[in-house]
């Protein structure tokens, strides 16, 4: 049933997408198809008048002709039909509800992927007032949240990022294993920017420097791979440009910290951008399959088959869960004895995995590793690292420490964030910010020492956690404020020109009751969940103030993927996803290599 | 509709591709689904009888008891009646045909990726003869159409390959804009290996050596990215094992030949690989949005917008083809003014793109990109490439000719094949192999010079083109071929062990009967698809002997890729390109650069 609907829908989206006349086409299919339920419908109601008058008719007396029609429903409707009567409607029902759906899907998609219209940008505003113009630097959780929320027609927008998409970071730990396609986790920014009401111009470019007394931005063109760039850098001198700003809106993220331990950047990938997941699934592969060339039980062998993990955070922990998942669900089907071979271990250097979690689902998590064959190694410090071994230090119950070589096929760093360069100069020419640990804004996300430049989520250091949950909300209540202030320049432009006196008295009490309502950004914790593996995660939930929720099992993990789903920014992805999940539960994980 | 024809026909052929059950189980289906419309059509006949037969009775006559069932079937059926009974008819056939449909899909994808146990390598088969060892090198075409349909429980077969899929390369230009993804065209060797009765080795590994006087075959790990798999290098030396073969069967197909232009390999990219589709759109991504960093109508500008393929083969002409529908049909909604700013333009050095179809077909082609702005430049040679032009000299009818230089943002080298270093070593070592354009094989596809060593595919020199359909083909062949050597040589085992004559005669009679059915390898070309953009295709056709049908169109295309869905390995790829298109129909193609 679900796939002829999704068949009808996706073709009534074809007609959608061929050309405009579509919207007509789908109402009109949607009406036909309404017009026939309704028909059956009233002719059932009919079908059961008759039954209540005609039943007892039935039983003795013979029939006339002007009965005929009602016997011949009568007949049509003994109980037993009647019963097949209700799987009709049930049907009908579910039919319809479905096709509903499903056009209303194809309906949002539709907007979504042929968005209308933008008002052009402009030097000024319909009062005359001038438009300001906003740099937005960054295209992760606190820049696109911003951006999302903004009224674009009150600002002339630009974005600036090397990275031309958004990238749902917490579903990133699924893409290693192919569980999820890295493309169904990726927003282009051209998409998100065209959503808006007002036009947006988006760059991709690196900030490289920063004029915050000139106002200026200095940028230039980076690729992810600049190998591959080269062809058409110009003279081998990368493509710069300037940008002009009145507000700058500055959320170029962090970076992962390694924390100067000897070899990580070597030797170790990460999972912070799309690319890394790429990274750690060749590495993975090429050393299970390395492996296979030598002969079974050798050092060499085992080595190749060890995953290490560090880091006990959501990260570390879900993508330790979905590798074991991996070999033991799929992996082991085609690779022979590769459930018993392969080992998956994670290193923390606190005393527990997920400490930001409640202690009972601390200890869950503990025992779903256990039971999965995860070899947990807390209270162990990573010092060292080269091409084949992890050097490391655990600490002891009784304090005593004891060192441990841990050989490995593939690494990956799942550790904390450091400022990025870019960062680390802007802020050195500024007085106020003190801080090595990140840029100091006050509580309107607005730097300390430089006029009109606001800072969102991981490269700011601030009370709340480096999380996509803070950035995200930080840009709401920023995008918010800012569309108060464009009101309020409004007011106060429109106050200097008028001449009356008491209109200006009016505005000025206009302009008090806006201002009385820039409230300071307050963080209000919505809660943590993480996925540990064969079907569980864990999750812990804050309504509010009112009360906190800690649960673990495979209820939550059902929760846990609708709630990332929710989460997911655009239509499209949402579906993406949603898909990926049906093709593995259909297919099972993919086990070619160079995907 | 598109799509649910792709379904039907993608169905068809899933049961078309899997196990022996198929046939009667789609015979079965289909035949309860025409049972039931011949019933419901036998039915309406009857009704439609009755009603003439019962109308005037309906007038006037009282009706007795008895015609109840008749009277019934006749109020039933008054011309609305008809209709709605009609509806709820054709409604509940389609309902069936449908479950039944993806009844069938859902079993063949679950027997897909849930393969049954294969019988495990042994050193004798169950008559006592050896079993003997098919080395097979590649993973091809070739290689992977011999090994599906090799009775692989009666050799131990091992595959060597550093590629650990399957390429299905005719619709590789369909991935770089994203309109497929990468993973839907590839299929794990695992997987395929997975599907096959008898136990299969693979090694993921490169050929380096071949001693054929040994046989021998000297083979190292080698990741395609080494870089990334540098970490699990023991000592930096790649691990390194031998294998002993009885039989080799040798299709590492070929590489791209440049024809020793100066340029190329420093700054095109090919497509032949699955990461040079990704190289490809990075490029193209990179060099629109570096460019719109310039001033518009700068040279630089303008060259960073054109995008340059060299080859008018299906490959290439495909290419410009994909690349100029996802900017007219995606990009410019995204990226204003991209459609009139960004120039595609292809180069051949013969007078004709696509030169193996039929005349017409070239000419609708060539009309097909002048509407669409493809700008093709035949009868011109590519002599140099640097980082930023393509200097050509193009020969004009009058014989003259003129140099032209061509800037470019993206230079994709669509060129033909050479053959691989492993080869021509292979074939040095060989006194008869002479040519230099591959490997010299007899007509059982038997390499001239040395024993036991079979050749498929692009690294062969035949007379046949270098076709995955010959490939293919030949695959077919040759695993026939195998299957009957292990019957004989079962029958002369069995000859050898037998004592008394007249056994022994019957069995030489059974060994010339199947000595007679080895035949030749002979190619049957069955036509030529190519895709031309805006959803047109054409399409040579030849049917067996009989006659050849040109045809280009929307229903080509329609065609063209029913015809790609059904050629596609296993279910799960036809289901995912299918689910591509069906995507793409939907949401268009994504826009963001590292997928």
């Amino acid at each position: 049933m679900l796939q002829r609907q999704l068949l009808s829908c996706s073709r009534a989206s074809m007609r959608a997408i061929s050309h405009p006349s579509h919207p007509t086409m789908m109402a009109s299919c949607l009406k036909s198809s309404i017009s026939q339920t309704s028909r059956s419908i009233s002719t059932s109601r009919l079908i059961y008048q008759e039954l209540k008058k005609t039943d007892p008719i039935l039983k003795d007396t013979p029939v006339s002709t002007p009965n005929i029609a009602k016997t011949k429903t009568t007949t049509s409707s003994t109980p037993k039909k009647k019963g097949a009567g209700f799987w009709r409607w049930t049907f009908r029902i579910t039919m319809f509800s479905t096709i509903a759906g499903w056009s209303a899907l194809t309906y949002l998609v539709w907007k979504e992927t042929n968005p209308a219209d933008q008002l052009p940008q402009t030097e000024l505003k319909p009062t005359g007032n001038k438009r300001k113009k906003v740099v937005i630097v960054g295209s992760g959780w606190g820049a696109m949240s911003f951006l999302q929320k903004l009224d674009t027609t009150q600002y002339n927008v630009v974005i600036v990022s090397p990275r031309n998409y958004f990238l749902f970071t917490p579903l990133l730990p699924s893409v290693p294993t192919g569980t999820i396609d890295q493309k169904s986790i990726c927003d282009p920014v051209r998409l998100i920017a065209r959503q808006t009401p007002g036009e947006v111009q988006y760059m991709e470019a690196a900030v490289t420097d920063i004029d915050p007394h000139a106002k200026k931005v200095y940028i230039e063109h980076k690729s992810d791979r600049l190998t591959i760039g080269d062809a058409f850098i110009n003279d081998n001198e990368p493509i710069r440009a300037e940008l002009d700003y009145d507000y700058l809106i500055y959320s170029v993220g962090a970076k992962v910290n390694t924390f100067g331990i000897q070899g990580i950047p070597e030797f170790a990938s990460y999972l912070k951008e799309a690319q890394d997941a790429v990274a750690v699934r060749q590495k993975l592969f090429n050393s299970v399959e390395a492996a296979r060339l030598l002969p079974e039980g050798s050092d060499e062998r085992k080595r190749l088959m060890t995953f290490v993990v560090c880091g006990g955070g959501p990260t570390g922990v879900e993508l330790a869960a979905e590798v074991k998942d991996y070999i033991v669900q799929d992996l082991s089907k085609f690779i022979p004895n590769l459930e018993n071979e392969m080992n998956v271990t994670l290193i923390e250097a606190l005393p527990n995995v997920l400490n930001m979690f409640h202690h009972k689902l601390i200890e869950y998590t503990q025992q779903v590793f256990n039971s999965q064959g995860v070899h947990l190694r807390t209270n162990t410090m990573v010092k060292k690292v080269d091409a084949r071994n992890v050097y490391c230090t655990e600490k002891k119950a009784d304090g005593s420490t004891e060192d441990h070589v841990i050989p490995y096929g593939t690494l990956v760093w799942a550790g904390g964030n450091a400022q990025r360069k870019v960062t680390t100069e802007f802020a050195a020419k500024i007085p106020e910010q003190t801080s090595r640990r990140g840029l100091l804004v006050d509580e309107y996300q607005k730097l300390y020492g430089v006029e009109d430049v606001y800072a969102l989520g991981d490269c700011t250091f601030t009370k709340n956690p480096p999380t996509a949950q803070v950035a995200s909300q930080q840009g709401h209540f920023l995008a918010d404020h800012f569309n108060k202030l464009s009101k309020l320049d409004d007011l106060k432009f429109l106050a200097n020109q008028e001449k009356q006196p008491e209109q200006v008295e009016k505005l000025h009490k206009k302009i008090q009751r806006t201002e009385s309502t820039l409230l300071p950004f307050h963080y209000e914790h919505q809660g943590s969940l993480a996925y540990i593996g064969s079907e569980r995660a864990v999750a812990d939930l804050s309504f509010f103030q009112w009360s906190t929720v800690s649960v673990g099992g495979n209820l939550t993990f059902l929760f846990w993927r609708s709630a990332y789903v929710s989460m997911l920014m655009g239509v499209r992805n949402k579906v993406l996803v949603t898909t990926d999940w049906i093709k593995v539960a259909i297919f099972g994980r993919d086990c070619s290599k160079d995907n």
